[in-house]
């Protein structure tokens, strides 16, 4: 018994939840696997919960259930903390104060790391010990080790995500009819939404992994509120149909864009060509293409989500800390410089054009002319009919924000438009090819 | 220029052709990067090269360049070095002489990994030192890394991998129509296959690749020579045309499962289902899927070859070997055990069962009768009507291949039967799902 249950190193969890008891489970279950990755065992000594009466999946050892955050602050044997509790606060006070007294932490906490990461990795810093996240992005994909270690000299300038699964699932459905109400319904009966669904589809959570990954990407940091979102309330039947009818989907994508050292980072609903391998992933699953100099592009797919796939990140997060603890490899704050926001206008993709016009002879041309004055170009354009008004569904090769924007501006203004034209990203291999080696 | 220039880690190259060249261009042009996440400087002190008056891509410094094997090994300067000559011999003879001098060896050589791989891990262990592979397997895809850090506890019990470029682009090509010999010609043309294309039509590129990636998921030693293997060679339009009208398209793949301490490692044409993600895999590109019980499954897709992208993996190998020098963290050869092949009657697979018969009435009854005797059951036919004979495309839900095995010798000798029947395995969702949870 002795060498096997030798408490190499201490772990404590903060939350003994579906991921905690999952981050437990783990370690026992893989302790042969961890010892011949790090040489170490590690074993369970605290776990802070709410109430330890309460049944667990998986169950804790006798005595290391507590109640009381100073006992796991200040026990000695405790090396290593998974934050596994969620919540801005106490958690984000909770790790504060043990990076403080010397332990590294691992967290799931995305909000946590996107909106008060400078004071977290500063802190870690100071103490000389790690802050790993992992598992705040995308569950068990690997994203934030395959940026850091495996493409550190590849240049990454483009990020481009399906990071959250409930609206992906919605979209996904909304392809087989119905409407957004429905969809979500068919979510919230299906456990892939919760009740309150703002979290998900007004974009936020998918801005939250987003920041994270632009920051590690890039070097610079993105928080939460500068990431531009626009979420999915409002996408309704007939543009999911006209995608359809363009040989796309529609998708809330993340998209990340280094461009001369200054930095994109916004999440919205977009077009993906149904060719395209992020227009595959399916229902609740995440998707990460990152394109960069050296590798063209790299897609990871997997769970975005899910109490035993974030517990795997967690547990890979704390073998990496045990690993390379003395080593400086590629520890704490991925940040080293600043770099500017990206003039909105700056943004170069290629767009889909919703405009509704009065159907008159030559409006088309007109339209056409608007957008040739600004430079941008047509690539495909269907036209569908109303009573007396005909809409056009146009997707355009390369352009600046900027120039579309003024494109728009002018159309809007004519006597034939009904309404404003909308425009949003278009993701296609096409763009790719163009983009990828910028 | 002092600090700049100063050499923490001196580098050689074995081969400095195509890929040696990217990698000195990447260490020089990502050195800040490779500072920051190591506190080292690397710098090429030595290349080893046929002649050194041959033009380069990306030139070396003076006095670098070598015919003699001996200043490499024997340079104190040198910490690790990158062997990207390729073949067998003496690049294995180097490698070993290298380790043997205390020199860490990173590798991109498949062949010299699935082939030798006992003796070199064995090596490296007795010196001290990290011999690292990454390159080898799918060039920047960092699937060794993935598979032994981040998914450390999630017991990977299966691998599918479409891993050889050539093949996909032949067999997405014979989609468009025509002969395997008219995709070979074009492949040709277009620089996707060798002028003699052996090594990626047979199978046996994509066999060492799986060779590694079995070794490296399951821990256990599996060589070029255990790998199964059936190329594309005797792939024809009709089967390609069958597999559409099922809504599945032929690819190369490459199977590994462990199924109660025992493992299967198989290259071989397979039918992939069009909403499966690997069908979407795009032509030269390569994607390799890890099933495990903590991940449901990983997918990784990116450039499976290239110079660059190569040379990427090679210098991120360096990374690590440089961040993990010291630490014993996950160095040197992933094998701790020895498990058993799987029985080959024992996998368990959907398969597409190709039947020709004798178009008489109460044929396919007889077929089905066969195939239900032995437990197969049928999820999708289609009959197509020949001259005097009829061909069934039978899609099976799971079966273990040795009951297939008996039902189609039953299937053979039957009086209507011609020629023989064959069989190929299917990768699709639904096998995914039944299969994922092992």
């Amino acid at each position: 018994m002795g060498s096997v249950e030798s408490v190499d190193v201490g772990i404590a969890l903060l939350g003994y939840g579906t991921v905690g008891s999952a981050v437990n489970r783990l370690l026992v279950e893989g302790g042969d696997e961890i010892e011949r990755a790090t040489g170490h065992r590690l074993r369970v000594v605290r776990a802070l919960v709410r109430d330890p009466a309460k049944q667990r999946g998986f169950g804790a050892a006798d005595g290391v259930l507590t109640t009381d955050f100073a006992t796991v602050r200040d026990d000695p044997e405790v090396d290593v903390v998974a934050e596994v509790m969620g919540g801005l606060d106490p958690a984000g006070e909770y790790v504060l104060e043990l990076l403080r007294a010397g332990k590294s932490v691992v967290t799931a906490n995305k909000q946590l790391v996107a909106r008060r990461g400078a004071e977290l990795f500063a802190t870690a810093s100071a103490a000389g010990v790690q802050l790993r996240f992992e598992a705040s992005v995308c569950a068990a994909i690997p994203v934030v080790k395959v940026l850091r270690e495996s493409l550190v000299v590849s240049n990454v300038h483009r990020v481009i995500g399906i990071v959250n699964g409930t609206t992906n699932f919605m979209l996904s459905r909304m392809e087989r009819g119905g409407s957004y109400e429905e969809a979500l319904a068919e979510a919230q009966r299906l456990g892939y939404a919760e009740a309150d669904p703002t979290d998900d589809v007004s974009g936020a959570d998918a801005a939250a992994k987003m920041a994270i990954l632009a920051t590690v990407a890039y070097g610079s940091r993105v928080t939460l509120d500068e990431v531009e979102r626009q979420g999915i309330e409002e996408v309704e039947p007939s543009l999911v149909s006209a995608a359809g009818d363009l040989g796309m989907v529609v998708r809330l994508v993340g998209i990340a864009t280094l461009v001369d050292d200054a930095v994109d980072v916004r999440v919205q609903p977009a077009l993906v060509d149904k060719a395209h391998s992020l227009a595959a992933v399916d229902g609740a699953f995440n998707a990460v293409m990152l394109q960069g100099d050296a590798i063209r592009e790299i897609t990871l797919e997997g769970p975005g989500a899910g109490g035993i796939e974030t517990a795997s990140a967690v547990v890979a997060d704390m073998v990496t800390v045990v690993g390379t603890t003395g080593t400086g490899f590629l520890q704490n704050d991925a940040c080293w410089r600043e770099l500017p926001r990206l003039p909105e206008g700056d943004v170069v993709s290629p767009f889909y054009v919703r405009v509704e016009l009065d159907d008159r002879p030559g409006a088309l041309a007109l339209v056409a002319g608007k957008l040739a004055a600004h430079e941008v170009s047509v690539a495909r354009l269907i036209q569908t009919q109303g009573e007396e008004s005909a809409t056009l569904h146009i997707v355009t090769h390369e352009a600046t924000a900027g120039r579309l924007r003024e494109a728009l501006d002018e159309i809007d203004s004519l006597d034939e438009a009904r309404g404003q034209a909308s425009a949003l990203p278009v993701i296609s291999d096409r763009g790719v090819a163009e983009l990828g080696w910028a």
